[in-house]
């Protein structure tokens, strides 16, 4: 099976002249999501680390299953006032405007090591907000797993330093 | 393990008077983690059903990982405007004013049976609303689980005549 060819092309959305890449009939086919989880799993499969962090609400999507078959932890990070606890935030640059993430202070234990997972590589930029909550609490990134990119917007350039996985590239 | 004692409660978020039982702290245990998706599987392994269908954002946590387990696929239930091709939708009433969801037209196959899977069973409007989602495209509940139940909401009233599970009740 090829995921590329289960992934949808919508033209046009959310605005005109973006292509946006609907991975909901990789979700509702059994033997494509098995796949995706499984191809994002073997990315780290045997990496030394500890937790899987994914930003709300795609990067649950992949990100839970991969922890789970791992047998690792899953940390969220959420947008502001969705956690309960003592939060730590970063404030990151929208291409209208900002938004700010936060994850649970007590989240990652100081040397603990975290691998990413999301959905999708864009610009990078919620990732990058994402790898500093992890880094401020003390937590060092092992890997990060996408599993589409969109290399136009080099989202690369913003993660220079880090090893960074992705599955389908556009 | 106890997952009951692996939750964290805090009290007055979001608001004075409410208890929030926060499931990060279960998340973030690998342990914990494996036994809430498990034993939210345990509930419908063996049942008759292809798909489960989880609300955006925390029914996607448990919802992805059993869907993956148990080899059917998911289809995620998202606020409005976010899913990409087209929707169909419900409006319904929070405790100040009203929210939309929505989900794609061609998520669910007439006849197609469903599961249910979200991490809290309040007052059962969010579920209320998918339920009538999956119905309108044809698909068939055959279950809902709920990690939490808080009784005391009565969330059960608003979805009766459908089989129910919950794990832990407050």
């Amino acid at each position: 099976m090829s995921l590329e060819k289960v992934i949808r092309s919508i033209p046009d959305f959310p605005e005109p002249g973006i292509i946006f890449r609907d991975i909901t009939t990789v979700l509702q086919d059994p033997d494509a999501l098995a796949l995706a989880v499984d191809i994002i799993a073997d990315k780290v499969e045997g990496a030394d680390f500890d937790l899987v962090v994914g930003p709300e609400s795609r990067g649950f999507i992949f990100g839970v299953p991969v922890a789970y078959k791992l047998k690792k932890g899953f940390i969220p990070v959420r947008k502001k006032g969705k956690l309960p606890y003592l939060t730590v935030q970063r404030t990151y640059n929208l291409e209208y405007g900002q938004a700010i993430i936060e994850m649970h202070r007590d989240a990652i234990k100081p040397g603990q090591k975290v691998v990413v997972i999301d959905d999708l590589l864009a610009t990078g930029g919620t990732c990058k907000a994402l790898v500093e909550l992890v880094e401020e609490l003390g937590g060092v990134i092992a890997s990060m797993v996408f599993l589409i990119e969109l290399e136009a917007l080099k989202g690369r350039n913003l993660l220079k330093g880090y090893d960074i996985h992705s599955i389908i590239k556009y």
